[in-house]
């Protein structure tokens, strides 16, 4: 420990049918109708007050299967490398992982998801809600990413993704 | 520490012109015009290869002048209490704050940034390009946020910043 080090502690977990890093979508959009659940540790429960009137949240997790920081990588959906920030993979120097994802329920603890892109049994580490005033945005440049055509991303960003 | 806690260590620093919390505007969408500078820390700068063709990031840091948690929390939009996850409010479990703010330039370890809505000296954790077919959604429902007109989040929204 550093006296300038942040100590984060989950605050639930995140279940999901993905069982295999290689098999999951690279992304929640590309993740439809794959459903999990979201179980918030009881003491935080309260938190979620009016949450329920949110259609997609973002969740943020810790990418506990990284054991590595690369700052060159591969993306999925690239035949090129890129810096670490200029993608979203996990092997990032403060492994925060983001999905923005579909809320269909609330009950007590556990929220009801869909579109998930999440290996079962990720630590949760904070919900925000999305607000459409501020993060939607019109007119963007992605870089690397508009060189994919959304048919190649489709296909590539399903990975070893198998409908069951 | 607990060994289930994560350590999360800062890998730059966020300069702005916002000095005091209580003048900054909530978010980077009414914070139109205002400037700020990343600083990474020289040896993750070879991160940051490529980031240069987007022209809006995520920036991930820490809320470190938040020394409070609060599960309900009432929303300079809101005139009532709400579950802290169902806001974007500091005082969270783990102190991630999330700027999706618009990227100007990069020249070595420093980004340009603009729609600047962070305390300056605040700690910086992580960076994600914003990809348009990832993060764009529509036909989203805001919850207590729709109820809320854009003239008065604009409003309410700039708190106390002043021009200069």
């Amino acid at each position: 420990m550093n006296k300038k080090d942040f100590v984060f502690r989950p605050i639930g977990i995140i279940r999901s049918s993905h069982k295999k890093l290689s098999e999951i979508p690279i992304q929640p959009v590309f993740s439809q109708g794959i459903k999990g659940t979201v179980i918030v540790n009881p003491e935080f429960a309260e938190g979620l007050m009016d949450l329920n009137g949110f259609s997609h949240i973002y969740l943020f997790y810790y990418f506990h299967k990284s054991e590595q920081t690369s700052l060159h990588v591969k993306p999925y959906l690239s035949e090129q490398t890129h810096g670490i920030f200029a993608t979203r993979a996990p092997h990032r120097p403060n492994k925060i992982g983001m999905s923005l994802v579909k809320l269909n329920s609330i009950e007590c603890n556990v929220l009801y998801i869909e579109e998930v892109d999440i290996l079962d049994e990720t630590p949760l580490l904070d919900i925000k809600p999305y607000i459409r005033r501020f993060d939607a945005r019109e007119n963007v440049i992605s870089g690397w990413q508009d060189e994919v055509s959304d048919d190649v991303a489709f296909y590539k960003g399903l990975r070893g993704f198998k409908k069951q």
